[in-house]
């Protein structure tokens, strides 16, 4: 069985992370990228590690077309941009996992307040799966659309949300700051972006209005029935990829061990989800669909350390792990 | 007028760091450099970047020696090993800035609990003034001992002081996240420090457990007369300089732009402290003793940011402005 | 089929990269790794980014117990060290893949004049398989050791060897100026591959007198007949991984064309050797075992530019190409 | 006595370099700074580290203004368009240092054979001080305008030209490999220079055609009077500053020693360049304007290595060395 993949947007670095992991997946085969900008090149004049290993032109979007040659879409669109897109290819018959923000809400005045923009597709806010298989496997198999998590909310919620739905944390006092590698940015030519103005540095950015916090509140009360209150503090770190979470939570009544019994019984059938007793770094899941995760007890507090690289089980990983449950494979296929 | 300096354990990256900062201060000279190790070396074969630029052989250290050459010692031991040295040196007469943490607590008990060493000086500790002139001008001028800042405290004590001082925040309930630059682990063959050990990776370590954070409470309480709860977690990120820290603090009704005035109250007279609108990156201060710190509301919080460079402000850069107050000095020679 | 592989020497850079490679190897299993200095731990200990992923126990080195368990020992210890090893694994039935130069070179005295030690085992010096496949398949099929290629002798022995066979350049004139990720330089807590000391800079090394220069000139001769005058100099980069080398070369009348062809010609079978057009950036190959070279006239010169990863194809990657070959498996099996 | 300068072209890299250093200047003031795109703004809204360090506002270019407010205008626009605004501050009577190329070379056809454009002021083309002072010093004193030595040629000319003058060397052989770090390619938003495309990865660029190459050439050959062939090639390196040249000449019966004589006698009264024995890294003038170079014998060759920081010796400390000679200080004011 082949899997025929069409990636919509391929220049960025999700897209190109994409290709490289479904370069190696044994079932996979990527038959279709598309590039507004880059239509009619080969692929590997805009990504040169591509040189030798993936003979493509990139092309415009056509939903028809894609229908009939690919049976799942990646689509790697900013947000807005994306939901149009989403529904077109949809429409057309074409399985979507989608990378955007644009379906990872529970309902449309949220994503309107934060996104500030109108929901194109709005009937389908709230009813597409969330491509988070530790806790939506089943939505997923059988999704037409995939809302694929976002990097920052899949470092908060893997570890919070089972804790927040056993009690043992208190919901409303929880704190996530967190640190991101460049390649969070995106791939466009921004000042910010330049190696000399993130290099040997780091800051914090979207202190209190970054959009990730609602998604994440919004998914753990969805997962857990219970209202999380969450200040989230994002930061740009001086390396290319992974994500950091320091979480600050206040037990109710647990301490460290419960903590790591309560994810080890979550996420005993998971492959990519890991309780470990060292602190995690970054490096430390580089390159890999894998989450490392611990707990260590600070005085009236108990503070969550979870590691994952923003690109693989922050984006394409997640990506090709829920390909892998759409289309009935182990969900490792292309990812250990 | 020219004021001798001598360096005490000159191998590493604060010895480095003074020395690279006094070679630009007008009113200062290094006259003596030791090091147990290197003894006998040219100083440029340990710091290459010194050639051509301070012909200086490393001694052993010889407190009489050094008494009738220095006016002032930059002591840059480890703690334990540095309280018996500055010791010494003090009773031969000369004036000793110490930059380990052995006379930076208020007393014996919180030391030895900390630190896990019998000092060897208990009659000192808590009576020797703590190296922040912004807050210890009167101690520094006429001591005989500074003790230096530790560099996470000094991106601590400097937003939340005042701010406890001043009745602005809940001192129960205040997290400091501190991100550091490697440097901040020494200049010593150790497998975690390794180049490819920490590039392109961020993590926690010390969590719960680290020796600055009964630093930052202390002295937090010696500026503010009242007790802070604190919880610490350092944080080691892939580059050479800088600390960022992000305080997180429960507002008692006060709003931002009551804090930046609290600030600028506070600060009117600093040269280095700077209150700013922008969100401070640690690039915005590398290499310089500036502090820059702003604040955010977020939610029922207050998050305060606080960038410094952990070598300058955070070490030797303190070291400069201490000495320049101890010899009727301005407190930005030799630092602008 | 799966292939039993052991690992000696499993707690550097080469062995955690060989690791993570066999993996993801379909037909291989990682069945034993050993330390001297770590014995008794979880490898996941020493390694944490394999935790969850591999479960074994690190044991001390036990030739006849490997014999037992392995059908392929990956060897990576350092040079002297490892030939002592190597003879008793071979001996004991165990085929084996050196990591180290004890068998590159083409006789003894050349070895001992370059390495400073009595080689342990002269016999097989000169008469073991050259672990480059693109040159040696025949050999290392039926090997039982293989010589793996030493990195940066790697990035120069692809472009310069077809081009020398066929007379296309200068023999006699060649500079090869190669940089290098600091995992090159091991891992082990050495002061110069301190963060510090590498980060932000870069820097010549071994000038004239690295070991690697007699390799690349005896393999290039070995493979064309022909003897090639070459000067190496390396330079450490601040990154993790990769090495480029910009070859200069004095051209026999042949052209930038000419160079591609002869490339394409030589390399027409090689999955991994890719001629480009681009100038290869160590990033275009990073992680994989790519080889991207490409070739530009200025004036009177021949510049030729090869990037390769130094622990994937200039090490563990050219590894378990070496063990495909060994075990009759596609080459790219577990690389792609 | 105050020098006041103005910076023309203030945003970029260089001028904010140009800024850092003028402000620990004791007899220097910056009193203009000039942008096109934000002309309005506080500087420090541009250079977020200049806050509370520098107040000024940046404003349009004005040359009759300038003219009446500043002695010395340092100019870091690009090439072509400084040439013409030299020539009008010129003829407004203002003294300028140029950072871009339109002065440097001997004249007209060279330039404009390498840089595409009509040169606006070609009268003045080689009959304007090159601003070294090392060679060119009574030239800088008196001039109206100094063209600022390009970053690669200051990393070449000052080990190769005293080589050449003396006969040391073969000029008709000398390759120069140069690696830079990213703020050699300025502070604009271009994809090439974004973190996530730069960091962890080397790669040539220019080669055979970087511009600096014909500099190389022009500026040896009028301090020595003989012609040089030489082959340049630049390198991106994952560092915000420095440059490391490696070049590899053919003595002319020369050993090490002599060359290392030849470069002490050059530059015996130079405060700034310091021939080493040790290997250079970029690390070791990281933030300075000295230069250390060395020289290793390697086989038939004579490899010589020099470190600079690109925007210091080869930028903006350049600019500000050069202006203390324009202004009688002493060279290192400002710099030491």
């Amino acid at each position: 069985m082949t899997i025929r993949v069409g990636i919509v947007g391929a220049t960025g670095y999700t897209g190109l992370e994409a290709i490289r992991l479904l370069l190696s997946h044994p079932q996979a085969e990527v038959v279709v990228a598309t590039s507004r900008a880059d239509a009619g090149k080969p692929i590997a004049e805009v990504h040169p590690m591509l040189a030798g290993r993936l003979d493509l032109e990139l092309t415009q979007l056509d939903a028809s077309k894609i229908a009939q040659t690919c049976d799942v879409v990646m689509c790697c669109l900013p947000h807005g941009a994306s939901a149009q897109t989403v529904k077109e290819l949809v429409q057309h018959g074409t399985r979507v996992i989608d990378f955007s923000a644009d379906f990872r809400l529970s309902n449309v005045p949220l994503y309107e307040k934060w996104y500030g923009v109108t929901h194109p597709w709005p009937e389908r806010v709230g009813k597409t799966a969330y491509g988070m298989p530790e806790f939506f496997r089943d939505q997923i198999q059988d999704a037409d659309v995939v809302a694929n998590p976002g990097c920052y909310p899949t470092s908060a919620i893997l570890p919070l949300a089972p804790l927040v739905q056993n009690g043992l944390i208190d919901a409303s006092d929880v704190i996530v700051d967190s640190k991101t590698g460049v390649s969070g940015g995106g791939r466009s030519a921004k000042l910010a972006m330049l190696y000399c103005e993130t290099n040997e540095s780091i800051a914090a950015y979207g202190v209190g209005n970054h959009r990730h916090q609602p998604e994440i509140a919004d998914l753990v009360q969805r997962i857990s029935g219970t209202e999380l209150d969450v200040t989230f503090t994002p930061h740009l770190a001086p390396m290319s990829r992974g994500i950091l979470s320091t979480i600050y939570t206040k037990p109710n009544q647990a301490s460290a061990k419960d903590v790591m019994q309560c994810w080890q019984d979550t996420y005993s059938d998971s492959v990519f989800v890991t309780p470990v007793d060292h602190l995690p770094a970054t490096k430390h899941v580089a390159g890999t669909n894998f989450v490392q995760m611990t707990v260590r007890e600070a005085g009236k507090r108990l503070i969550l350390i979870c590691a994952i690289d923003n690109l693989a089980k922050g984006a394409s990983g997640a990506a090709v792990q829920n390909m892998n449950v759409m289309f009935d494979q182990p969900e490792s296929t292309g990812l250990s």
